[in-house]
């Protein structure tokens, strides 16, 4: 698995105040930015960042969002096809990790999975189609 | 503010453990690996990752360790000066973050302080004159 980190997806309340914040506040870049769309994304220097509804983003980690468990932050490792997916999920379970959400056909058109860190920090590892972080 | 996260900080309960699934399971290049310290970082492309333990860090956030509160991982900005981290933290502040830690000199010889974002989300901000993640 490469090493790097593609993606930090922060799970946000209220996406519209987030935005204003991180864009118009900080001045950081959005990445084809669509009002219509939950997911905005910042097009930084090194990983970029994600902001997306807490409580979809705990619903695709699978995780319960009652404000104890579920940290709102996941780290995306961004793999080139799906099988790289299930190659880097198959490498991350044998070296300790807890299978989450075995890799599959997501909603938004690429395939990704989900484990955890012995630590319980989420991770995503996916193939997108649409945005190369690899 | 430059647009760039230069450190994720994951807080992790047994550092051995945790180094033993990044570097030996992911195969991920540590960066000037010191047994005798309790961080690890990981030279990594694009944002960098480091280990801390999940105590020690939330200390550092000013962040209680209940299981609850504090989701146990920090994201930095890094600043080339500590007139950079005090402008930087101001301009947070100015766009909505909440006050954490106001920057300050601090034990590892460095500046830094903290600032939650809209959702509460842990921002360090930082001048680390020992290793250039700006």
């Amino acid at each position: 698995m490469k090493a790097k980190v593609g993606l930090i997806t922060l799970g946000v309340r209220d996406l519209a105040r987030a935005l204003r914040f991180y864009r118009d506040g900080l001045g950081w870049p959005t990445h084809k930015y669509d009002p219509a769309a939950d997911v905005v994304f910042f097009a930084l220097e090194g990983t970029w960042l994600a902001l997306y509804p807490r409580d979809k983003l705990a619903q695709d980690a699978r995780q319960p969002d009652d404000g104890g468990g579920f940290s709102g932050i996941t780290l995306a490792h961004n793999a080139p096809s799906p099988e790289a997916v299930d190659a880097g999920y198959a490498q991350a379970i044998a070296a300790g990790a807890q299978g989450v959400k075995p890799p599959q056909k997501v909603f938004w058109g690429g395939y990704s999975g989900y484990f955890a860190d012995p630590d319980g920090h989420l991770w995503e590892i996916a193939f997108n189609p649409f945005m190369d972080l690899t």
